[in-house]
């Protein structure tokens, strides 16, 4: 099912007791850099330290309290698990979260931090969606999927709303793709807001397959993913796919090089800490500058959970 | 001449066109590690990427158009020599900056993007001094000491009098001390409005000058700086002494190492981009807790001009 503006509208109310209200931030050493004007929609602020908190928020307290009684699972090693995790928390019901063997330590222990339980399964599709159908069989936990859930989709949007009512009329509005939940979220209120204001979804050349996708006009659920943005590997999704095909979204496409020059830009100038998956939206309007040219943009940052031990510039 | 607090309020009129709101910023996390609760003025988000930008921006439209026209000159290697060629820029007027032979390549680079005029002196106190008067003398620019000045310390006041109007009162206030100017500052604007509220200065023990000079009630000049807090490194005013007798600041040291873990801390909790010289407040609520269990604590998060290249925990 296609979530609609209202259902934005309502996933902002719903979430409100629990989510932050990000800040939004702009540089002008940034803007001159451009050649625009970009409000940045700061998530690396949000809970857990992603957006991905704002659609698990919306999905833990959509549910009716005889399903929300068997608590929630979902398969996920990123900020998704941890969001779902933390928003089970806020209503005091239980979370399962699938966990491939060999997800990253640290990213396993935020999980846990929350107090999801943790379910290990072998790191295949098939093996997390498997595991993830099996223990919502046994415990009766409502699964939560990280990108095509319709609550999902609404709460991720809850940004761009925030982002538009403090900004104002945007020109442009700019998102990381990956599994496609937040720039369909982000489409769904800008356009109930601005229907002028063009949307535009950030991917890495190495997993660039809304790209391929779209080109295409089906599809491609055959690549492998190869990109140091963690949060963008996922293949997207078909409701995210039909949404992008029907909003006619342009996705632009960065190396990882120049998203590592983006991040740090941000770093720099900005003085946010944010994760290479957000940095892909700088990133796009510095290579597609013409497509920006004097425009009011908008560009959702959409987390800051990056391994301080790594910065990918030092390596 | 000692500033008042009408003197905090006046800068803050003065500087409103031109220094940036800074966002107050919290961290349930941070709270519960310190047994507090903490609300982060976050000076790092001042343009020029520090609070020091408020004072000189007040010293500079302080001046007479007469004085104006004659330009500015301070001798400083760091923060106050670019914020003075900001702040100058902002007036569209002259600054000069004498900075020691030796001095860090990309502050030096700052301070010239803002378009002062460099003037290098020998790496001594004395030849600082010579030079900039040297350079009064010979243009009639008005010299803009970086934390003796009082229109430079109600200027760096003007952080706490937002913090406080924008937080409410506040049982304490910590900031970090090096020269005095934003402790001294602090303190005035926060006692004009909650005169119950205690300052504290947080300061790294290899650069304790003022912890050892008010111990021993008179100023101690003679301590050579060991310390990575690079904004810190400064021997102390008569009139920052004098302030901080006369309102019993109570000095916290801290060792860089503790300084060190409260930097990543800020990273990883608060997602933001802080110099080491600003991780020293949170360092000292972690290591004197006990002076603060249970209160509201304000700090300020004095900068964000960090080499991100060498980030202190890599190496």
């Amino acid at each position: 099912m296609k979530p609609a503006f209202a259902d934005v509208e309502s996933a902002a109310a719903r979430i409100a007791p629990h989510a932050q209200v990000t800040p939004v931030l702009r540089s002008r050493s940034l803007d001159e850099m451009a050649g625009c004007t970009i409000a940045f929609k700061c998530e690396n602020f949000q809970r857990a330290g992603a957006f991905k908190f704002r659609g698990a928020c919306n999905a833990v307290w959509a549910l009716s309290d005889d399903s929300a009684r068997r608590g929630v699972v979902t398969h996920s090693s990123g900020n998704h698990g941890a969001a779902l995790a933390l928003a089970a928390r806020t209503r005091g019901i239980a979370a399962h979260v699938v966990v491939p063997e060999g997800a990253v330590a640290a990213k396993v222990a935020a999980i846990r931090t929350y107090g999801a339980t943790l379910h290990v399964c072998a790191p295949t599709l098939a093996a997390r969606d498997e595991a993830a159908a099996r223990v919502a069989r046994e415990t009766g936990a409502t699964l939560v999927h990280p990108f095509t859930d319709s609550n999902v989709i609404a709460g991720q949007g809850t940004a761009t709303l925030e982002l538009l009512r403090e900004a104002g009329e945007l020109d442009a509005v700019i998102a990381p793709v990956g599994g496609g939940g937040l720039v369909c979220g982000s489409t769904i209120a800008a356009k109930g807001i601005f229907p002028q204001t063009r949307i535009f979804a950030a991917e890495p050349e190495g997993a660039a397959d809304a790209y391929a996708s779209l080109r295409r006009g089906e599809r491609v659920t055959d690549i492998v993913p190869d990109t140091i943005c963690d949060g963008l590997r996922a293949t997207f999704g078909q409701i995210n796919f039909d949404l992008m095909r029907e909003y006619a979204i342009e996705v632009l496409p960065v190396s990882d090089a120049q998203t590592i020059a983006a991040m740090r830009l941000i770093f720099e100038r900005m003085k946010i800490v944010i994760e290479p998956s957000s940095a892909v939206v700088l990133a796009a309007i510095l290579r597609h500058r013409e497509r920006f040219a004097g425009l009011r943009v908008g560009a959702i940052v959409s987390g800051g959970n990056v391994d301080l031990d790594r910065l990918p510039w030092l390596s």
